[in-house]
């Protein structure tokens, strides 16, 4: 690079300030250089331009870009308009083979080679964020729930049958993505352990049966649910020789959480693990991070997925994680930890003042106080209207505690990563607001 | 709007002045408002202000962009930067609900009303561009591929079985498609009739047994495959009562493919009809538009989404559409019609002089010749090297003809939707300089 | 870059596809190459991303950019926000140093490299598009009227006095200019001759006397009057030795005027000519390029500029002459000169009919009619409420004739570069509805 | 607007979530028709959202983007493509009038509008942070120097003469600026008291005569040059009957020196004050504002500009003061504050430790530090090479110190407005590697 702008800009400028210049751009190209040579998230987060010319070059390599190309496919990545092809961040032809999804598609070498760096940086979050032993990660450009749905349906080269197993989560869409892929779902009712609502690892062993395709586990959920007991369910996996799934929706936030996984993908049998982009990695909604301790059940993933595809969630959560870089990310994590803390304080703080009390569950992300002498539908309206989004406030019956019935009305609140100290602070309060107001 | 500009300008600029700037600014408003009044594509394209105010006023309705919002919920849309939320259009809450794709999301009100609208101008499309019996339709953020997957795993609602009847199409995303859900195809073999090859209808009537849950003919392959004869097998699927989608990959571009859907819907049972906005609409890949003349089986299909998804697809097939308006895409799709007429002149020509001949094979969009005196993958690597992007060259025994051994060598080129009339020419004039060179 | 390329995305893609990728980024960024070896406009217009990426990687080599640097003046480029930085393209630090505008800053080496460009690229302009003889040129941040100021000052450097001598054009901002740097102007007086308002050379001859700084000539205004005689003042000015600036407006776009200014330059003197950037080379407002035979010339104008300046009207004008290219600016020339032709042969039209008559002036862009029957007031606001802007009608004594009294009202139309077919045809039919509307 | 969503966006989806969709929008909008309705500077910052949405809805009020407009006009701001367009933030008729500057344009009433309100903003920002009796203000897209000439070209309506009187500042750009205006500077020489240089405002009184046009002060200027006692010297010109200019080029970040602007205002003739927008507002260089107690002086500088002008510098610093509001701005003047403290004591302990000393000179904004044993220029080149931008070190004679010789070398750095407490850090700590290094 600098011989290059030697060579072509020499003359334009005195020498010593192009000298200058060309040391001020390297700084800035480096980072790009490191990026290609290490195949790694940057320590430091890059800056727009970094990021943009990074795209910028790749989304060139397309074919589609091609100035002297003769294009007579009924493909071609011809769009409407630069606005929409800016849309896509130029990426027009999407990702992916219909044979594979991770496949090298020949008529977008730069989309590709971006996919490509993507699953690396991938990996390398996954592994360098608490489980070493998940080597080789797949993003997809789905949702969580319907990469759950492929990774099980790539179960079934491993084992026939109809039943998935699943400790109960009062979630849908792992369930739908479960009926999509035409298998039923085993599911094994939660129990209370004093506050929290757990399911005891021996139900779900005593549930596998010879039509079980796979177990599905789930590292987080909102309280009272405590999070599954992976490593003992890993146990039992390896034992019965039962594929195992995990559901990390947004653990990867959490470095209690990501030793939990740690320990179950040493201790016993992990297949894979999925986990959200935009829950755990700050993209917008769209990915999951499909994660194994070994290479073909990736393989066999990314066979899964019927066609190319949209190359935005990719191109989102490579824009985030080198925005972020190794060093913001920890950082953010200390953050979130502390309002974890800080939102605890202050839900016992006001339970105290109303009479309620702060629910001991095990969740490193939420926390769930009671709501006994109010109706908590009117208490969820009432921080609704005082704009609080995210926070959940169920009766003992409803849909959400994973029992049939829990013995109390419940809010709670999340302190997730990338949550402000600034939003805790403003819920506490418009909640204190709503308990005042609502009778 | 008129009010408000007069209201609050008032005095900044003489009064004439402001007057005009209204007239200016009104001229360009009124389509926005014209949209949301008929909810159906405008006649004019858009321009790009126009687009892109669009997309700010949407994007800041949802709730991430709250100013006053405390947000502690686990997924609220936080994203790494600005840059990371312009990537996905600032839609950083994606679309739909964990229970169905096209229902609104209460985070966000404004890609709700963005997917909305896009549905309801994939309908219009379709219906407008040749099948107004088509009434209802949704886009999937997910390729034809896997669109189709989701629509005939919905028609397991209507009949239960293990198998799809799919009149042979040598393209592997369907068939991927249909394993995923937990189903089997069931391939009717390609037949000669003349230089085409076809499935005759009789023989997909002959498949069908009680185990069948659908039939998923298609009208959009390369030659010499012919497209089905949707009509014929519309009426087994009716008389049989059997559900029946059919891929229109990129029919929707073809005024006399539109009217084969069409008299198939009239005459007998068509469940759904899936095809791409990449191909048909000139947007990044990563979308399909699956129509029903049912509104119900529409909601099936939304159901079938495990998750929320990503905004863009829905996102870029809203810019493309408003970017061509009605006129240009007829306009696209007249050149489209010239364009595949010129194709086959010069490729006639080529033929003669080259003693190869044209085959004789229906198809509104692409043309094959035979390659009788050259080895096709050399003939296919030079003009690959030469810069012709999307021809194939195929041998007797390739997957792609659609019957085992097809009697002759042959190659085919596009002339789809979007491709300039420069490109037929230069990769005409490839072609020749490839036969002289390759032997 | 291949090498680099090779070097640093080795095995993320096959080797095939990696070469393919290659060699489309390298057909893209040939262009940038071939612009720093040759510094001459390219011949075919550069795509968005080309034009984007050069900005970018110049404006990366700004300080101001450097991600290491300390920063302790007090003017260091420092922006409010992201947003405010792409406002100027990111050349936060503008162009020049407070000695000459057209020195290199030393904190902006990138803007520096830029501009210096821009002006190797207007002297390429100049002379390619008509004036070879005109080898220097300086592209101001100012528009036509303050360069011709800067331009009159500098030649104080060559003659002292009090006077501009300016053949008289009726608008304000070159009078302006004039007074601004101290100097009174010295109009001499339009005469008509035939339907022509003229300014005879030897009336400008018999004006100079010692007070006299410099003759200021004008070639491009709207009719009745003619362009200048700028061949024969420039013999006057060499007689005299008087420096004399040519204002060629928007006289580039002209291949006729263009072959005036080469002669006035061959056979006299002409110390420097300004055209406006806006009017010639479509970009938005704000730029001059002044051009001179000698270099001299140019250093004192670009000292006569006090401070730094906005990067603006150079990176508008750099990115407007690549995306045009030599091809497109001679077609747009093609396209001007049959517009200039349809405008008068539809003008004829109407003025027939109406008992009007185009008049008999020499003008290469513009064309004027006679308004007889009429109140001009009245046409000219009838056709500023249908939407026609840029029209001019005129009473007989109103400023703008260049005498003062034209024998008849007129109403002139411009042919301007850029101007597009669409634009006479609605005009001349507004035209036609107003003189119906109008009485 | 509430009123319109709800009309036309209806029956989109649910009504309460419109609802809350309409309140996060308006919460996002009401900054705007705040803005209109008060015309004052937001106590809050704004969001890159809503400072594009400002600038688009403007941008679509100017001619050029009518859509039924017939354009025969010279000068019809045609620009070579949307993104040479997007480079001026579509404001493509630039501003003004060739008459005033600062007048309507009514081909642009957008950005009329814009400009307008950039003026009300500009006079806000100067009465708000510091000198309510600067009642009038005006942005020129020039920048100081060119600024500070059209402004005392201004002067001369009110009194002929020759001579700027000048107390001596180092810096060029306003004697080129007094020199293209046709005048002359005389120079009042600068003289010890202390460690300070400073000019007796005595030694002015005394250097007016009847040739006397204006008097330019200077109230920012690096040490040992202190500001000008502008009050004492305001007196002066009150007595004398001479305009009065005060160049304040980066003072408005300094309370202090506001404070002196304002009671020079109270005590004497202050005609006008000019000021850099870069310096002052955190925007690209390019503009200046100029202010003044009365609003005629404005009218006059107004008039002096020739020609329409670029709109860049006065959407930049529309932008720029949107994006920080009054309490960034405050909070940056903090800083900027505590920065100059931290600055003082660190180089005081440099000082000691390597035998020099701090210079005793009033400066809010910078610092200069003795150098004694070493060569300053090779203090200044180390620092150069260790990436210190903005220092000076200057010997005894050199140019900068504003007397012919100054009693020692010296060096100097900034804690400007906008500096981050880094930056004094990283400077400090390379200052001491530059000591060591250099002997």
């Amino acid at each position: 690079m600098r011989d290059l702008i030697k060579k072509y800009m020499k003359g334009l400028i005195p020498q010593n300030m192009l000298e200058r210049g060309t040391i001020v751009l390297e700084s800035q190209l480096d980072p790009l250089r490191i990026l290609f040579e290490q195949r790694k998230i940057p320590e430091e987060g890059w800056s727009d331009s970094q990021i943009r010319l990074l795209l910028t070059i790749l989304s060139m390599m397309d074919t589609d870009k091609d100035p002297q190309a003769a294009r007579v496919g009924e493909r071609e990545a011809r769009v409407a308009s630069p606005l929409v092809s800016g849309l896509a961040a130029d990426f027009c032809h999407g990702i992916g083979r219909s044979g594979e999804i991770y496949a090298a598609q020949p008529k977008a070498p730069g989309a590709s080679i971006m996919y490509t760096m993507v699953n690396k940086l991938a990996s390398d979050a996954i592994q360098r964020f608490g489980a070493p032993n998940l080597k080789h990660s797949l993003l997809l450009p789905l949702p969580t729930g319907m990469s759950i749905g492929l990774t099980i349906s790539a179960m079934r080269q491993k084992r026939k049958g109809k039943y998935v197993i699943h400790p109960r989560i009062d979630h849908k869409s792992p369930l739908k993505a479960i009926e999509l892929i035409g298998l039923e779902t085993r599911i094994i009712e939660g129990e209370l352990k004093g506050d929290a609502v757990i399911v005891p690892p021996e139900k779900v062993a005593e549930a596998i049966n010879k039509e079980t395709v796979a177990i599905l586990s789930t590292t987080t959920f909102f309280p009272p649910r405590e999070p599954d007991d992976v490593k003992e369910i890993a146990k039992i996996a390896r034992e019965h020789d039962i594929p195992h799934v995990i559901n990390n929706a947004y653990g990867v936030q959490s470095r209690e959480i990501m030793r939990k996984i740690r320990s179950a993908v040493d201790a016993g049998r992990v297949d894979a693990v999925v986990q959200s982009t935009d829950k755990n990695f700050l993209t917008p909604i769209g990915g999951a991070i499909v994660s194994a301790p070994e290479p073909e059940i990736i393989n066999e993933i990314s066979e899964q997925y019927a066609g190319r595809a949209t190359a935005a969630p990719a191109t989102q959560f490579l824009a985030a994680i080198l925005a972020l870089g190794i060093k913001n990310y920890e950082k953010l994590r200390d953050e979130q930890e502390q309002n974890r803390k800080y939102l605890e304080e202050n839900l016992n703080k006001i339970a105290e003042e109303y009479e309620e009390r702060v629910l001991q569950v095990y969740n490193p992300i939420a926390c769930a106080m009671t709501i006994t002498n109010r109706d908590p539908k009117k208490v969820g309206g009432a921080l609704y209207n005082l704009r609080v989004t995210g926070p959940r406030a169920l009766g003992p019956a409803d849909y959400g505690s994973c029992v049939d019935k829990y013995p109390t009305a419940y809010m709670t609140m999340n302190a997730a990563i990338g949550t402000r100290h600034e939003d805790i602070e403003k819920a506490i309060q418009k909640l204190e607001e709503t308990l005042k107001q609502v009778r």
